[in-house]
């Protein structure tokens, strides 16, 4: 028997900017410092960060990425599973999670705030959407607190 | 040669109230009579009577279901299409329309709304999630309304 | 309450000989003219002359994209649907007939005779891939009668 | 920068004989011993028996889920990826792999040979369906050496 590796779905958009690639990288950190690993969108910006962070730090890091290729992933992703499902792979993406982290990001990133809620996934936003019932962040301490907190109930 | 079908996603939950159920009825039959057709996610609540409203004034009503058997369309899809793809099929579901009207919902709006805004089709909300960038109609006339004119700019 | 189309599954390549294309509007023909729709990935060859066929019969076509884009659906088809799945969305094309015939077709036509294998969608080949358990027919007629003789029972 | 995991999808049935369990048990034990890991669809049968052999040698095991759930994946996989796609998760477990060993197998796993051909993935039969074009191995050493030979080209 194999021990299945605790993930957690970071997301956010490709293009972001130096304070969320910060906060992301963070958020990967302090998740893998935790004993998680991080299931992202698997390309640039807070995804890139996030696994950079994570797997600094020894975690996991599983790209799901929306083309068919396998070098479209970023070089932190060590599991990287095309999927080749277009912006459909947003919603595995927070299926893959216990629960998810939204830092900044743009109309893909609201799709996965959507389908973690649908799907009952515990989420929460970093400079993200400000959507109703989604908790706030302040800082990359303060979301991975959360959102443990709230898988831990 | 076909004309194809012209399409707008009407997306809302299966559990709504009467006050959505009539906007949504509404939706339905104005689009019908501005010369659209309606695709959904093919099951109850909103997405019933946006098909109802929209047969009955004669447009055609399409309808993505998550599962994988076509009796669990509502009575008003005159084609049904069984996606097996879960919550993903979400994101079929706005590709399919020109652009999407939100009559309330729940989560699985929220990412739909998501991925109307990714996919660069024009999405009003009529009583549904309040989101920076998406435009709120007062009305289910407002709504057409809006969207409509949205397309043609 | 509107009656929901009755649709086959026409599945082949794009790229198809002159004898395939034959095959496939007489196929797309003999189910309108039995009553039934064509559903099918919605491009060229096979999936052009099976709408070709039906259409002018007065038949539904439903094409169900790859891609994200509409106008890349041939002419012929009434319904279009882009999926943005890639070859994912060939589960789809088979479970949204109540049964197959394939004429002609590469590995993305295998794919789509083992989903509906496994989906129970009774399916024909038609100078189709040989398949344990497929039936094979000679002609359109004999390919159209032998699914709808296997839809009957 | 991280190494991603070089993964060889293994596709069979869930329900397989002694025979197809060994079979499957020996290619993933094999697979990690040269060095891939291996991707499946996470479930019983031909899946767990793949996942259990590469385990047990030191590979790394993904299992993309057709459901929801993470509980149903084999206690075998170390990454576990619930898609909720249904059958459509088939065309991601070939395009996950750099090529595909099907050992036994039913619709399903004729539906991923399928997407193997049309996505370029090269892929052994070992004891599965016999289809024009693809390389049938006598056993589990013969289907691995074929397939790795096949990726080396």
């Amino acid at each position: 028997m194999v021990e299945a590796a605790k993930l957690i779905s970071v997301i956010g958009a490709g293009a972001a900017d130096e304070r969320q690639k910060q906060d992301a990288f963070q958020v990967g950190q302090l998740l893998a410092q935790a004993g998680w690993g991080v299931v992202c969108g698997g390309l640039a910006g807070v995804m890139t960060e996030a696994c950079r962070g994570c797997a600094t730090a020894g975690g996991l890091t599983v790209g799901l990425l929306p083309g068919n290729e396998h070098d479209a992933a970023n070089q932190w992703c060590r599991v990287v599973l095309p999927t080749g499902l277009g912006q459909a792979r947003n919603a595995l993406v927070v299926l893959a999670g216990q629960g998810a982290i939204a830092v900044g990001g743009e109309g893909g990133t609201l799709s996965e705030i959507g389908h973690a809620i649908k799907a009952g996934r515990p989420v929460v936003s970093l400079g993200s959407w400000r959507v109703e019932g989604v908790p706030q962040a302040e800082s990359p301490e303060q979301a991975v607190r959360m959102l443990l907190d709230m898988l831990e109930r």
